[in-house]
């Protein structure tokens, strides 16, 4: 069975720029997947719940007090990765290797500057560093040993890649290597959503001066080998922001999203084919995305402040804030 | 000065399928860049033409017998990989620790499957790599040394680093690691457009059976750093092909190529803002693309089998072949 979801937001009054703080939205996601409430214990949605408020928080405090949409999103986002709960930072997933490989992006939609890292164990918050290949190279992605070097030497916080291990991304490797002794010969075994969880964090914002951007970070696919690179750090798959048009951020089967080029579509489907967001999100998640066979999600906001969290899954963790709403987290497709 | 170059070669009929061979087209490049006629020796010329001749001869065969157009732009690349004047297999530019760093990509619009490898050293053809990812792996895009591991247990050719190397890029990179010596502290350095030539190789075809493929293959940028990732391994960016829209290949300043998501771009302004090929990529080239800064251009075909090379340098290698029209090769914006 599959879910659509949806949710708008309102439209925020458009015209003149807003006073610092009197206009700007905020949503986040914690990855998408088959996200049931038998699977989830009372105390873990709790804590996920208390989580997710915590980043929005986070993020609408600098929104609150007139700083930038790239602000905020990477205030609500190292509230996520620091979260042993998300599938990015510390408690990031193993790969095959039984290493935890870290790719993040971000996006400023005023003029299309843009930053990510793919394949980083050691950066504490790859968010962080994608913002520095942003602000502080003349390149768009940094792959990995070089993109810590890179790190390094901007001064970001390196960890011993001990750090993002815990115990319970451990068990899903392990799990999912014991389903793979029974795989056919292609050796890439038969993958388990739920072990997976489609997990990614992400956060798009809209600030009081009306500029758009978007994020995101994971720690990729359970088991994962090979060297690969899903979406998260693929500008115009994972994430993309272009004031013109709208900001997104997916989480899901990345495989699918860079087929679809997700978050550039969404937004080309708005900015060329004049379709509100709400019909462009549920045009590419419910139909493209669907039709293809891939499962996952994104949150976008537009340029006048209405703001969409699409999935096809049974739940995604997300949640909004606004200059005159405050913090609402949801996980099902009915809540 | 800036040039604004574009060609069409007509438009086929369109309606019922044609016998194979009865009706198909290819277009390749080679690069796009300062190419002066002063800077480019009549010898040099004639080794460059020959060898994009022998690569349209290459595709245009394939898609003469019936064959798929994925196969036409891996045969066309192929040629062009293996030749040492072009920047991509054999002939790649040097990164900034003295080795050669290639990329590749590929995809098919009739599914949108698509394959990529990125940062690989011992590949000899990293097309050929990016396609055994697209049929071969349940991912798109592998990276690194696990991109080389595939490659070996998938029969792809394997080669010593050496093989790459050419006396010419080497020189490329002294001259421009002297340049550096009186750089920034940024540590980026003064990088001259001549010297990079922001070399590419790409085909994009349509088969008999009116189905679209795109490909790229680069070595990147000269004395690049920090595990850079330019656009050509970038689903989305260097590289696009839904058999709805267009197929595109991508040549140039890979970092706007990321930011303005290249490729999908002028295949969703053909597809979901009803603009024909040629005024997409003109808008997109001369338009976002110069008004950002950035330099390159691309080679596109769409359903239709109109063919269009839109660029804003002086120069591109380029070439087309279609079966009713024979093999023909140009350099500059005049010719």
């Amino acid at each position: 069975m599959r879910w659509l979801g949806c949710l708008f937001l309102g439209v925020a009054v458009s015209g003149a720029v807003a006073e610092p703080g009197a206009d700007w939205q905020l949503v986040i996601h914690g990855g998408a997947g088959g996200i049931s409430r038998e699977s989830l214990s009372v105390e873990r949605e709790g804590q996920m719940r208390e989580t997710l408020e915590r980043a929005l928080q986070a993020g609408g405090s600098v929104l609150g007090r007139g700083g930038s949409s790239v602000a905020a999103v990477q205030a609500a986002i190292v509230v996520l990765e620091d979260s042993p709960l998300f599938n990015a930072g510390k408690g990031a997933v193993f790969n095959a290797a039984g290493a935890n490989e870290l790719d993040a992006s971000i996006m400023r939609g005023e003029d299309l500057e843009a930053g990510a890292v793919a394949g980083v164990t050691r950066i504490r918050n790859p968010v962080l560093a994608a913002h520095a290949v942003m602000v502080g190279s003349p390149h768009v992605m940094l792959a990995g040993t070089g993109a810590e070097q890179f790190a390094a030497e901007h001064h970001l916080e390196l960890v011993e890649p001990e750090y993002f291990r815990t115990e319970e991304r451990w068990q899903q490797l392990e799990r999912l290597r014991a389903s793979e002794r029974g795989a056919d010969e292609s050796g890439f075994g038969t993958l388990d959503v739920d072990d997976q969880k489609l997990g990614t964090v992400g956060a798009v914002a809209r600030d009081a001066q009306g500029h758009l951007a978007a994020a995101t970070s994971t720690g990729g696919m359970t088991n994962k080998r090979y060297g690969r690179v899903g979406d998260s750090p693929i500008i115009g798959a994972g994430t993309y922001a272009d004031d013109r048009s709208c900001a997104v951020s997916a989480t899901g089967h990345g495989e699918y999203f860079i087929r679809l080029s997700i978050a550039r579509t969404i937004c080309a489907l708005v900015e060329f084919g004049g379709m509100n967001l709400a019909d462009a999100a549920a045009e590419i998640i419910g139909g493209r995305l669907t039709g293809l066979g891939g499962d996952g999600g994104i949150i976008a906001i537009d340029a006048g402040g209405t703001i969409v969290a699409e999935f096809n899954t049974a739940g995604m963790y997300r949640g909004w804030v606004a200059a005159d709403v405050p913090p609402e987290v949801r996980i099902f497709q009915d809540d």
